[in-house]
């Protein structure tokens, strides 16, 4: 497989946007991200979307995309994956350049979950129908359930999984597309509605409508048309039982730890030679799971490791300096891509206020479900 | 891009299939497939589906499929493009192989479409939400303006677009898996119930449910495991406008000619060296369009090739020799699969009854709501 490159990106605010369609922030998303590579041409379009069927009645999306940015024939995918339909998206563009398939390819991702949908039992078609579903449960259930095994098992406290918001938010306050600009406290945390116990409402990421694309392309062109760029060096994926009551344990995400032990393999890198990483904090008890099974601290300790301001902004490996979808928002199918656009943004010193110092390898960490699927990318500072 | 097989195939009887779940059919075409192929270990999955959520509230299909499976953590992808979902599985998987990432694969397409959801609004979603369902048009009233245009540009009469229906249930009373294997004549097709005019009943293909497989690999493991396969020799696609009405004509889909075109050009073919090909018969008339435009024949005279023989399992290109999607049934995210693997099986001589003559080329067309997206596939014998 040859080497792929990230040379543009564009994303739309991310929020409650009543006024747009879901065509017409995919195609703001797509064309800023084609003004931003300074292209004349695509070869592809991938389209990540959880469920344009039960959000806003449109499938076809991939089609839908292309014809609505003018640019009909060009080839144009639809992919899913639940939460991590952007990662799978970004995982099929690369791909479609690394096989020599195509030198230029868009993979954004979009989500309109403010349309008149019932939201919950959208997202919980995500999980198992038959024997999670169908017996009353919805994701931050299951999350709750992680959370309280997490507490159990490693002392974790309420204290230490509140955090995750308050320095999500702090980092989101720094992002001009982010959904929630606003700075929490941990108090503000612990006194919000109780959804799921221990699960509160700051501790939810939000329901968002947005957009997100990216350029990859083969390395030749990348080299032709920018100067400032990053390269992909792993792009992996890994699935587990869709139900959280097969698994043997609750607090370790076997997806997750089988996607990343590939990527370090791959790459020949450490958790340690990671500079930062974006990943999927859908309910702050993530953050603390998926931050301990990538390997950047021992089981057990992802909550301390908050506490403490190691995945602070100027902390050991800052995480989510996006906001994470906590802050920035989480458009289920473009989370993965936006992810991938912060890394980008870091690694070519465009993070404004929320640049990580000497940021040379990111890591993206996007996740469907309870954990069934995940993708991870590691980017690199060309 | 290095060459990839097709060294297995799975298929489930199509039909309704009332006891059975959507993860119970995948998982039975999966393993026959498996099976076919002689293999120990897959390396990546495919599922081809249009829309999990409107049919039967579940999304997540490829984590699910995999867990279903018994394969977690194997990497797993729902690729979705409307009734083009299984081509575009099977398009994402051969990229998978032919770019390196993987050495074998598992492609495949389901639909449960007998769930008790509403079909017709389902299908919809594959259209235009916007501009044609929200103004009451559904998929048997495209295809009618489509059936009416050629009729009126081309004096394409009723009796040669109902002969379609005539040879493809012929194909089908040979295919043991087919949904309707009874033979019909053409007064029986001109006295069904009128659906959209001029279209009838016995125009439109069914409402099905079923699921097909295929399992994909580099060429050095298909000759250490089979003596007896075929090759991708094309795998291309293409785009078109969402609406009907924003085409030129509605005569002609561009995006079959253009995925066509270039599955032409990338193999040094012409129309007339393909020995048969499998087509998207969603309704009697698009056979028609498609042959046309794949160059089978000069544009107009496609339902006269039908009454002359042109395109009978003896005639001079055997279409949907499999029955198909009029006889054999549409489980729509299948369907691309589901030609795939009668391709495979007239290249290597498994077709029984249906087997075409001396058959060396077989091309697969498959395409989405009406015509905005399409796949080609063009396989090999070894």
């Amino acid at each position: 497989m040859r080497e792929v490159a990230v040379i543009g990106t564009g994303i739309t605010k991310f929020g409650e946007l009543w006024d747009k369609s879901i065509k017409d922030i995919f195609v703001e998303a797509a064309l800023k991200a084609i003004d931003d590579a300074s292209i004349d041409h695509i070869d592809s379009i991938y389209v990540g979307a959880m469920s344009g069927g039960l959000f806003v009645g449109q499938e076809h999306l991939g089609a839908v995309m292309a014809d609505y940015l003018g640019m009909a024939p060009v080839p144009a995918t639809r992919v899913e994956s639940a939460c991590a339909s952007g990662g799978m998206s970004f995982k099929q563009a690369y791909l479609d350049v690394a096989s020599g398939n195509s030198e230029i390819v868009l993979a954004g991702g979009v989500e309109k979950m403010n349309d008149g949908a019932d939201v919950t039992a959208a997202l919980a078609s995500a999980a198992d129908q038959e024997y999670e579903v169908y017996n009353g449960i919805t994701f931050p259930g299951l999350y709750a359930m992680i959370a309280n095994a997490h507490m159990y098992e490693y002392k974790t406290t309420r204290e230490q999984i509140a955090a995750v918001a308050v320095k999500n938010h702090k980092n989101g306050s720094n992002n001009p597309n982010a959904q929630f600009r606003n700075q929490i406290t941990i108090e503000q945390v612990l006194n919000s509605s109780l959804v799921a116990d221990p699960l509160r409402l700051l501790d939810c990421s939000p329901v968002t409508d947005g957009a997100a694309a990216v350029i990859l392309c083969s390395m030749d062109v990348a080299k032709k048309l920018s100067k400032n760029f990053a390269k992909i060096i792993a792009s992996t994926q890994a699935s587990d039982s869709i139900a959280l009551y097969q698994r043997k344990s609750f607090t370790t995400l076997n997806a997750v730890t089988k996607a990343a032990d590939l990527a370090y393999k791959l790459t020949g890198l450490k958790p340690s030679d990671i500079d930062f990483a974006e990943v999927h904090d859908c309910f702050t008890i993530a953050e603390i799971v998926v931050f301990e099974d990538l390997g950047f601290c021992e089981k057990g300790f992802g909550g301390s490791a908050v506490v403490e301001g190691m995945t602070s902004l100027d902390g050991k490996i800052p995480i989510n300096t996006s906001g994470g979808l906590k802050s920035k928002g989480h458009p289920v199918g473009a989370t993965g891509i936006a992810q991938i656009i912060e890394l980008s943004e870091q690694l070519t010193g465009k993070a404004g206020k929320r640049q990580v110092k000497n940021a040379r390898i990111g890591l993206a960490q996007n996740m469907g479900g309870s954990g069934a699927s995940c993708t991870i990318n590691i980017l690199e500072a060309v």
